[in-house]
């Protein structure tokens, strides 16, 4: 059967973007491969075996065209209001924590928080669907 | 530390997106929320606790603009020749199969095929980094 193990995003600057999610999420790079026209950034951390790509391609330098149908990465993290105040103080500006509930159910507490090329990634407190 | 939970797309139809991702990729509906203008979506099998979100919002029947920035979702398959079989048999229209090398390395062994909204999911024989 299918096994997700990747999601992949064209991002303008890999440093910046390592630095981002690194900081932000503790991803580090598992692997690198260049190409003539490409580099392609493989990013992981030690809680799940599901890798971020990055795609650089050389000589671009206008910002991609995010459109309005792709969402977001979401993760999870122990503490998220902990988080939230962290990447605050690192002035990566999250926007702010917010209760989702769908009638009287706390579906989820969570902030979004953008990339260097402006992705946004979900931040939700661990449990229940968010494990 | 942070743990990639899910990936968000939003799709216009929710029966035709089901029917694609159950078909393909063995994705089965594991939580449904239904607010006033909007559904989610939340679909899992067994290889993995990443999930992938549709997000529906409902009156929306012009196509989303998937711009030129978000990749991909990969998936890893035990035989990625006999899900290309698969596939085509199932008239889901993958693309050909490609062996992707760097110099004499062969990195990975894939197709692309798309969701009935246009997202792209490449489909990888599992092994080293795609496991």
């Amino acid at each position: 059967m299918a096994r997700a193990v990747h999601s992949m995003i064209r991002v303008l600057d890999e440093a910046r973007s390592c630095t981002f999610y690194e900081t932000a999420f503790g991803l580090t790079v598992a692997d690198r491969l260049d190409f003539d026209s490409f580099t392609l950034i493989y990013l992981s951390n030690a809680e799940s075996g599901f890798e971020l790509e990055l795609t650089v391609n050389k000589g671009r330098d206008t910002p991609y065209d995010l459109g309005d149908g792709y969402g977001h990465l979401a993760v999870s993290v122990a503490d998220v209001d902990a988080e939230h105040a962290r990447l605050t103080a690192a002035g990566l500006g999250p926007r702010k924590l917010v209760d989702f509930r769908n009638g009287d159910t706390l579906v989820a507490r969570f902030f979004f928080i953008a990339d260097p090329d402006g992705y946004q990634i979900e931040v939700i407190q661990r449990g229940g669907r968010f494990a």
